[in-house]
């Protein structure tokens, strides 16, 4: 079995400033590969801790991952304590400092020579091209262990692990194929979804969930020797979790989002889209224009925060705001129905709500939400009380829009 | 300085299943005291791994902290691997027993034998009153360190944190309270920064970066016996950090944040607001209403992602939009003129760009972004050309706007 360990370098994981990621972000990519770290450390930024954690790493293990400590400021100390380390200089990486510097030119810029040091590797080390950051990944030999240097950023290190870790696991190492699925919810809690799936005949499979407000993501992890049967085993579960998740499931795959998955609802129906918000603030047009290629079913959202806004943008009668409040399912209503009247979309949507903390009355207390969605067959209406702070109320408002779209588009398409 | 390391025990740590939260709450805890984590280490529920880890941390460390493995499941190794490295038996702890018989008799159970064995500690070390579950904790010595074995589950940690470390740390270490300051940033790279900052004398105070696209966070850490004397000197750097950072920086503390920020600036001036967006889709207005109490100074937002709609929702002529492209210095000063006009607001915001990875041109390739920002003044207009992925060009297009409103509202208020 190949030993692997990770080393996290950095005070701000030690001082309780910010949580590690990474050794988990490490320990996923190892599993779907059938592999696994046997340890991890994490270190401050200091050149003989770093060392000594990497020394003792590379003596245990066949393959050491290092994150953290390749920027270009002084607490940045991993390449200085690997050269110690290994007792070479470091040396120019040419096509390095060609992509630092042609960073700085896309920025208008000219790179410090902070940034230029950057490029700067331990002798017979391989740069690894970071096409998200300017720090180049490195890769190295020390004590017959392959040691990989990765910036501690994690869309920088995302992308050298893409680009660079995962060829050379795939081909250096004897890898097992781990096959896994994933199943993403909306509308349930996690122990909801857990007594949905309650009594599934497993197969010896790995049930993992995880809760990724306000949604719920479900893996399952076949291993087998022979990688047909696997594939044939995660198949014959996957149908079971299709079947018991109906209602909630909205997609598969560690890529799917749900506003994804509700814009390709859309556009599989010939269907485009509009959005009233108030207090969701522009949450819900963010979310599904997040989503590329988005132009061709979204058409246009207003956010109207004020009374005002809601009479001037949407013509809501100042009189409904009036009699019902602007919290009310009449003016959510009126807001769905308005914005689909005004942009010409097939389905409108109106969002009106007391997101919190303040704003809440003994009537209406805080996480009163209306959520309205207009189609040509008619206006449908939810009135939500939801329990959390005022960004995971707003988040939740807009997940339930997303499903109530989803609705819409399945009964029109049907 | 007492050196301090931490030990989490436990498979689910190391195979991508669950993120490491114990290294965060100790080195928050010891934070507050003044001290802080040398290192910290994450083993699987494997005995060699575990007394290895606490062997090697014990002769580097004054104090170790190890959580993880003491349920009563076969998997929980904790106490096993203490009994082996110290070479003593594993000896009955009464009040343990005491305690575990009356959580199940509350519960109407028996305890079971895996259970009960939760009350058998190493001979010689101490057994820590659990509150809030079964499993006492244990303090020993070993290689002249302190260790103390703590449950893994959050809620059974934070109370015997509360009810034995705490104290034992207050009374036993010479705690000396440290004083931080966080100042953050918009407008420059992170090595940027330190090239603002190069030369300044930190007077022995730690400096940390880290970057939070699209900003960059800087905190100072200072530590002395004397505690007026430590506020002295914070206040002393804190001066020197804000005249180099003129320009952008833009708030203090662990809870500023930009979109708060400018809104404080609007609201101080008694300046309103109101957003037309386009490719950053309603991000920007997402992100000021996110600030609780944002009523007070957002007005109103629209996402013009269509052609139509900027001309049906803003009135910018079709006939500009066919001239100058979409895309183009013309049509966003249209936007934020329309939209402060049909708002009323003080200042109207206009945002148009290609944030990728599709729509490029020759002329206008991705990452093209003009913002204008309209006042009773007129127009201030910025072309961008960033080179990030769709939704942090779309993060970056925003925040240029927040502080192109924020210099608008510095020259009103002067």
């Amino acid at each position: 079995m190949t030993k692997i360990e990770a080393i996290a370098v950095g005070n701000e994981l030690l001082s309780g400033d910010l949580a590690d990621a990474h050794v988990q972000r490490f320990g996923a990519f190892l599993r779907e590969r059938g592999l696994g770290l046997s340890r991890s450390q994490t270190v401050p930024d200091d050149l003989d801790a770093i060392g000594d954690a990497i020394s003792q790493a590379a003596r245990r293990a066949d393959v050491v991952l290092v994150t953290g400590g390749l920027g270009s400021t002084s607490d940045d100390l991993t390449v200085d304590a690997v050269v110690a380390l290994l007792g070479v200089e470091r040396v120019e990486d040419g096509p390095s400092v060609e992509h630092i510097r042609r960073r700085s030119t896309a920025l208008s810029r000219t790179p410090t020579a902070a940034q230029l040091e950057q490029a700067w590797i331990p002798s017979g080390s391989e740069a690894l091209f970071n096409r998200a950051g300017s720090a180049p990944g490195i890769q190295l030999t020390y004590h017959e262990a392959t040691v990989f240097l990765f910036p501690g950023v994690p869309v920088e290190l995302e992308a050298l692990m893409a680009d660079h870790l995962a060829p050379w696991v795939d081909q250096a190492l004897p890898i097992r194929p781990l096959q896994s699925a994933v199943f993403k919810t909306f509308g349930d809690t996690e122990s909801g979804i857990a007594t949905r799936l309650e009594g599934v005949d497993w197969e010896a499979a790995h049930v993992a969930y995880r809760a990724t407000f306000p949604e719920v993501h479900i893996t399952l992890y076949v291993q087998d020797g022979n990688p047909d049967e696997a594939k044939e085993r995660l198949d014959r579960l996957s149908t079971r979790v299709r079947e018991r998740l109906a209602g909630v499931l909205f997609g598969e795959g560690a890529a799917a989002s749900f506003p994804a998955a509700i814009g390709g609802a859309c556009a599989a129906s010939g269907l485009t889209l509009a959005v009233a918000e108030s207090c969701t603030g522009g949450l819900l047009a963010q979310s599904l224009t997040a989503v590329s290629g988005a132009s061709a079913w979204f058409l246009e959202g207003v956010v109207t925060y004020s009374d005002e806004a809601k009479t001037s943008l949407l013509d809501v009668p100042a009189e409904l705001i009036r009699s019902h409040g602007a919290v009310s399912e009449a003016v959510a209503c009126a807001m769905a129905n308005a914005i689909r009247a005004r942009s010409g979309a097939d389905i409108g949507v109106g969002i009106t709500g007391i997101a919190g903390p303040t704003g809440g009355t003994p009537d209406k207390p805080v996480g009163t939400v209306h959520v309205a969605v207009a189609g040509e067959n008619g206006v449908t209406h939810r009135r939500l009380q939801l329990p959390f702070d005022r960004l995971r109320n707003r988040h939740a408002s807009a997940w339930k829009a997303l499903q109530m779209i989803g609705r819409m588009c399945a009964v029109t398409n049907t």
